[in-house]
């Protein structure tokens, strides 16, 4: 099977890289096309815009940033839709609106092929380990025809249901992710300001039921004031906006995602886009 | 050495246990006699006040609910400071007020006994199992007298300082609790309004980095419509008054804890109090 694959990235990057590994064909595009060199030199061929991807192609895998990235790359000029043939998959992986995927996968189905969308968890580390935690929804067949090349990029595959659906859990995570990533970063400022001892706190905490991912994996960076990307601010925000668009279109009052959505948009605001979303303890620094 | 024990509520009743299975000389005291009787079965000397008590006691634990109970009980008339022979120590594991307890701690060492804070986390799945987390606070030798008595209490024990730490860490753990429970309701409150498959979502959502203790233990419970306390929402809510009334006081800007602790009152005011913390989920229900 040829895979095609868009978007090279802090995310797409080291899973194209998983893909090679795995001994896949693959066909890459990235409009920075210095971000192709390290799946060039593992065998990748390197095209010069999406359409030639997905003309050599059966599965193409989009990992880009946002909703109108995913509509450029998907139905904009020389892109997949004009060189994919009939009965081919697109795989979108990257996080974007669930109510557009579901327009997006009406418009390929009416051209004969398959939409499916696969977001993930994990950030940057679980990429690399080929690890993330991966959320599917679109047609039974079609997920099933693309479930062993995502067994090469994640750990956790849970298929979800129709196009669209794994774009809504995947909200869900961000609801719970950033909520979490805030009882670590809020917590955490409380023990500083009370003068204990942040590795210690850190440790009790951990083990007891304020445990969490977050907490044991974030945690730690913050208290040695680490606050590179695995998954950044800016597009953490994003994820937020999504999801507060999503919430408002179910008719939901969700108060905490609104308080993270309006923290991460401060900090983003306030310049902290590039840093690791840990770098949300940040915002109250003077 | 000679342990008493006062407060054999949801909590302290196991923990009782524990120590009496451990083979510790026991002499307990409840206001409400019927608690007692478990204790009793298992060989303890039941007594009618707390300062007879401590009388009997080389070591008294205190397991009540709030600051003024723990106030009542041990400097009120008959209570464990009236019978506390100096030298003794008295380990209140109680969830209280941290700056209170620092006076506490102060009062007690003027009478020549010693103060250690060890509030605990994990509920009553944990204090059955004898593994708490348990945060403690006091002079480390007192600490290290009592240890072996909290190890038959809990698994993760951490030492965090002068008297006073053990209930400002655990301030902290409650900080953390009450988001990463928002977090977990939040999502699953969002999942469901889209019709989402709730066992799936949580069980990739738990597997990435929004995973955490209240969604892989509290969100099984909330999708089978199980309510009952392990934590009653009536205590988290009052131990999240005394994080933000502590939080003022250190002139800190908590958004999380303040809108947990809004969203818990309301809980309360909604007649959700004798209901688990996860019951969280049922202030959104009509």
């Amino acid at each position: 099977m040829r895979i095609g694959f868009i978007g090279l990235g802090v995310m797409g990057g080291p899973m194209a890289g998983n893909l090679l590994k795995a001994g896949y064909a693959l066909t890459v595009y990235d409009r920075n096309l210095d971000r192709c060199a390290p799946a060039r030199k593992a065998g990748a061929a390197v095209t010069s815009n999406a359409r030639e991807v997905a003309a050599a192609s059966d599965v193409v895998i989009t990992m880009v940033s946002d909703t109108p990235d995913v509509e450029r790359v998907v139905f904009g000029p020389q892109g997949v839709a004009e060189g994919l043939a009939p009965g081919s998959v697109l795989v979108d992986m990257s996080t974007i609106s669930p109510k557009r995927t579901v327009e997006f996968a009406a418009r390929l189905a009416a051209a004969g092929s398959d939409w499916v969308d696969a977001p993930v968890s994990g950030g940057e580390p679980l990429a690399i380990a080929g690890k993330l935690a991966i959320m599917a929804g679109g047609r039974e067949e079609a997920f099933q025809r693309v479930r062993p090349i995502l067994e090469c990029l994640g750990s956790a595959i849970e298929y979800t249901g129709p196009a669209g659906n794994g774009q809504k859990t995947k909200m869900v995570n961000q609801v719970a992710g950033s909520l979490s990533l805030l009882a670590m970063v809020e917590s955490l400022r409380v023990a500083k300001a009370a003068g204990l001892d942040l590795e210690k706190t850190l440790r009790v905490v951990s083990q007891g039921a304020a445990g969490s991912w977050m907490m044991s994996n974030l945690g730690p960076r913050v208290i040695r004031g680490d606050f590179a990307p695995g998954f950044r601010i800016r597009l953490h925000q994003k994820d937020l906006r999504l999801a507060t668009e999503w919430i408002q279109e179910l008719g939901l009052d969700c108060p905490g995602s609104a308080l993270a959505y309006d923290l991460f948009t401060r900090a983003l605001e306030k310049g902290l886009g590039e840093d690791g979303n840990q770098g949300l303890w940040r915002l109250w620094e003077a």
